[in-house]
């Protein structure tokens, strides 16, 4: 297969290109060629332009702002929104057409969907929103397409940086979620979020 | 108690009303006095000067768009994230310093978020966003303010209308769905998600 990873350079695309890594990867990420910012929608149309077809679209990439509930301004909602939500719904709409049949998209959510940290609200309300488009567009996706989300607790690669903002949460390997993204590629499963680590 | 009701004037805000009687009610909605569109922060803000400090918030409105997924363009998503997301969470937002200690915020979500139909996928995504949003943002708000939402499923009173869009779900009674406002409102519960009839 030939697979379009988004956000590859990241701790976690860093993974999941290695669990992949029996497949053709197009590595694609802000500062790679190809480069992609999910908040422009120009850019992963020339993403697509430049790549061509693909059976699979996994993606790995998606910020928020974390802040406590009382600091967060509007802008700070569109701006998780724009990113991590939009940014990856431009993904799947683009990305029909240059998807194989039977091809996979796996989006990117999150264990602050589900459990509650102090900053967590636009990633919440982020990854909430990430989870009910899959399963929704699930059910409206042409040619026998799939599409899952993968839902990580934290990272032990990571979790110096973030420990203080996870307490008592329990970090896992990033290759634990990497094969959560092998599980979507190469099974046959659409409409689900693969929740790893919680 | 003194309840602002957003959206009072729809079918849904009307049976709230009703259900929320024995109270003291704000009536709110887009052609009411005072008026308040929730895409426009400016109107929020404007409704809570004119009927200052209230001890509960109940948001009966929020409109999305529906159309196949392949129909959809990002403008699609945008709007149903301006209005039924983004439009709550500035109630919330702004209603925070209005809302006495104590008092609760009722947003709503709906069966989408749950339960995919052929023209749900914006519906689906904005309610997955305010329930997550709903279970973090109780974690955060200050003075005992507590928030909770609905998520019903269709309404016996508007099915002739919706019936072929949710073929082979039950509607329920719009009255079903504003008992579990005057739960939120008058119980104690916070972070929960209400599902009326599903």
């Amino acid at each position: 297969m030939r697979v379009l990873v988004v956000g590859a350079s990241g701790v976690l695309g860093r993974a999941v290109v290695s669990a992949l890594a029996h497949h053709d990867i197009v590595a694609a990420s802000g500062n790679s060629d190809p480069a992609v910012d999910l908040r422009d929608p120009a850019s992963i149309a020339a993403l697509f332009a430049a790549i061509g077809s693909v059976d699979a679209i996994a993606c790995a990439a998606g910020v928020t702002p974390f802040k406590p509930l009382p600091e967060l301004r509007r802008d700070d909602f569109q701006a998780g929104l724009d990113d991590k939500l939009l940014g990856q719904i431009e993904l799947v709409r683009q990305g029909i057409e240059q998807l194989a049949d039977g091809g996979s998209f796996t989006l990117i959510s999150g264990v602050l969907a589900a459990e509650p940290i102090q900053t967590g609200a636009v990633a919440a309300t982020v990854n909430g929103a990430v989870e009910a488009f899959v399963r929704s567009a699930a059910t409206g996706l042409p040619r026998g397409q799939r599409i899952n989300a993968v839902s990580p607790t934290a990272f032990t690669e990571t979790w110096d940086s973030y420990a203080e903002f996870f307490p008592g949460f329990v970090p896992v390997p990033v290759a634990d979620a990497a094969r959560a993204y092998l599980r979507s590629v190469d099974g046959v499963s659409t409409g689900q979020v693969f929740r790893v680590g919680y």
